[in-house]
C-alpha cells in the first residue's frame, strides 16, 4: 500500500486537480476536501471540489477557505468516498476516472487507480491533516476550522468508539493552529432547528418498547416529516435514539421512504448482531449498526421485524 | 500563588489524608478525588474520601480504584470545592479544617489555608492528572478511567467553550494510559434512562415560544416528575434545551420546587445577559447562564419573567 509520504509526493507533482466527495456531504467530507483544496491552492495549483449536492447551510463556512477556480481538471482525487455510486449524479461522469482515493472506510468497492486508506482513522480529516503537514503546507486557522469540523463530526464530538489518542492529539494541534473549536461544537452539537425539536417530539410520541424493554421502536413517517417540515439534516442521528435508552439491546427505526416502503435502521448492543438481522431482509452493515428496506404497511413491517428480534433474543436466552 | 510542584512536594510529605469533595458529586469531583486518593495510597500513604452524598450509580466504577482505609485524618484536602458550604453536611465538621484546596473555579469563597487554583482548567481532573505525574506516581488504567471521567464530563464531552488544547492532549495521554474512554463516553453521553426519555417528552410537550421565537420556555412540574419517576440525574442539562433551539436568544426553564415556588434557569446567547435578568429577581449567575427563585402560580411567574425579557429585547432593538 502507498505510504502517506507517497501520497504527498504524488500530489505535489500534480496540477489542475478535482477533489470529489460523496453526495449528501457531511462534516468530514466537506472539512477534509475544502482543507485539502485550500492547501493545494496555496501551493499555486489549480484545484476545485466536485460534489453531487450543495453544501448544507450549517457547514457554509468551509467554502470561505478556497478560491473558486475555473479550469479543465487533469487529476481526480476522491476523498472520503467508499464506492463510486456514492458520488451520486457525478458517478456517470467521474466514476471511472478517479486516480487517487484517500479514505478511512475499510469496507469499500474498488473504483480508483490508487488508494490510500486508513480504516482505523476516526475521520478522513485526520488523514488529510497529516497529509497537508507532509506536503509542507502551513495550516491556516481557516483550514484548521475545516479539519476540526471533520474530526469532531465523524466522532460525535469525540464520543464514538472510533476515537483514538491520535484523534485528541490532532484536535489539540488544530486548536493551537487557531480553529474556532468552541463555535464549531456549538453549531454542530448544541443547536437544534425547530423542525428537529418537532420531529424529536413526534418520534418520542410513537416510541414503543417490546420484550420487557429490550427492544425499542420508533417510526419516522412521511406525514411526520411533512408536518414538522423536517429535512434530511433534521433527522440525522435519530436512528440512534431508541438504542440509547437504558436497557435497550436492539433499537429499530422505521423510516417511511414512500407510501408502503420503509428503510429500517438497526442499532444494537454488543450482545446482538445488527448486520445478521438486516441480512435476513437483504440488507447489511456492521454488528452494532445495520439497515435494510422492507415493503408493506407499518404494522406488518413491525411484526416481521419483531419476529426476527424475538428469535435472536431467544437464541441468546434473553427472553 | 503555589506552583503545582509545591503542591506535589507538600502532599509527598503528608500522610493520613482526607480528600473532601462537594455534595451531589459529579464526574469531575469523583474522578479527580478517587484518582488522587489512589495515587496517594500507591505511595504507601493512608488516604480516604469524604463526601456528603453517595456516589451515583453510573459513576460506581471509580470506587474500585481505591482501598477503603480506616484512620484518623491529619491533613485535609478539598478538591473541586469552590466554597465550604458546598461540602454539604460535612461543612460543620470540616469547613474550617481544610489545609489545601485544589480547584478550577475562579469565583470562590475562601475557606482553605492554602490554595492551588487554575481557573482556566476545564476540569479539576486536568490539574490532578498533572499533579499525579508531578508526584512521580505511575497512572494506572483505573486512575486514567477516573481522570477521563472528570475531563470528559466537565466539558460536555469536549464540547464546551472551556476546552483547551491541553484538555485534548490530556485526553490523548489518558487513552494511551489505557482508560476505557469509549465505554465511559457511552455511559455518560449516549445512555438515557426511560425516565429521562419520558421527562424530555413531557418537556417538549409544553415547550412554547415567545417574541417570534427569540424566547423559548419550558416547565418541569412536580406532577411531571412524579409521573415520569424522574430523579435529579434524569433532568440534568434539561435547562439547556430551550436555548439550544435555533433562533432562541433567551431560554427559560421553570422548575417547580414545591407547590407555588419555581426555580428559574436562564440560558442566553451572547446578545443577552442572563445574570442581569436573574438579579432582578434576587438571583445571579453568569452572562450566559443564571438563575433565581420566584413564588406564584405558573402563569403569573411566566408573565413576570416575560415582561423582563421583553424589556431586554426592546433595549436591544430586537423586537
Amino acid at each position: 500500500m502507498m505510504k502517506l509520504n507517497d501520497v504527498a509526493k504524488l500530489l505535489i507533482n500534480k496540477d489542475n486537480i478535482l477533489i470529489l466527495i460523496h453526495r449528501f456531504p457531511d462534516g468530514d467530507a466537506l472539512g477534509c476536501s475544502y482543507a485539502l483544496c485550500s492547501a493545494l491552492q496555496s501551493m499555486g495549483k489549480k484545484c476545485k471540489i466536485g460534489c453531487a449536492d450543495d453544501v448544507p447551510q450549517k457547514f457554509g463556512y468551509v467554502k470561505k477557505v478556497i478560491v473558486e477556480q475555473d479550469f479543465e481538471p487533469e487529476y481526480f482525487v476522491a476523498v472520503d468516498v467508499a464506492a463510486s455510486h456514492l458520488l451520486g449524479k457525478l458517478e456517470q461522469v467521474y466514476g471511472d476516472m478517479v486516480d487517487l482515493r484517500i479514505d478511512h472506510h475499510g469496507k469499500s468497492t474498488p473504483f480508483a487507480k490508487e488508494n490510500y486508506v486508513e480504516p482505523k482513522s476516526a475521520s478522513c480529516a485526520e488523514i488529510i491533516y497529516l497529509l497537508i503537514k507532509e506536503m509542507g503546507v502551513n495550516i491556516t486557522p481557516e483550514m484548521a476550522d475545516c479539519l476540526f469540523t471533520g474530526v469532531s463530526t465523524d466522532t460525535g464530538c469525540f464520543k464514538f468508539s472510533n476515537v483514538t489518542s491520535r484523534t485528541h492529539k490532532i484536535a489539540a494541534e488544530l486548536m493551537e493552529l487557531g480553529c474556532n473549536s468552541a463555535e464549531i461544537c456549538k453549531v454542530m452539537f448544541d443547536t437544534k432547528s425547530k423542525s428537529r425539536i418537532a420531529i424529536e417530539k413526534a418520534v418520542l410520541d410513537n416510541l414503543r418498547f417490546e420484550f420487557n424493554g429490550l427492544c425499542a421502536i420508533v417510526t419516522i413517517s412521511l406525514d411526520m416529516l411533512a408536518k414538522t417540515n423536517a429535512q434530511e439534516d433534521d433527522i440525522d442521528g435519530i436512528s440512534s435514539l431508541p438504542r440509547q435508552i437504558e436497557g435497550v439491546e436492539a433499537g429499530i427505526t422505521l423510516r417511511e421512504i414512500k407510501s408502503g416502503e420503509y428503510k429500517i435502521s438497526f442499532r444494537t448492543s454488543d450482545r446482538f448482531n445488527a448486520a445478521a438481522i438486516a441480512e435476513k431482509f437483504g440488507g447489511g452493515g456492521h454488528s452494532a449498526a445495520a439497515g435494510c428496506s422492507i415493503s408493506g404497511n407499518e404494522s406488518d413491517v413491525v411484526d416481521t421485524l419483531l419476529k426476527e428480534v424475538e428469535k435472536s433474543l431467544r437464541n441468546r436466552d434473553m427472553i
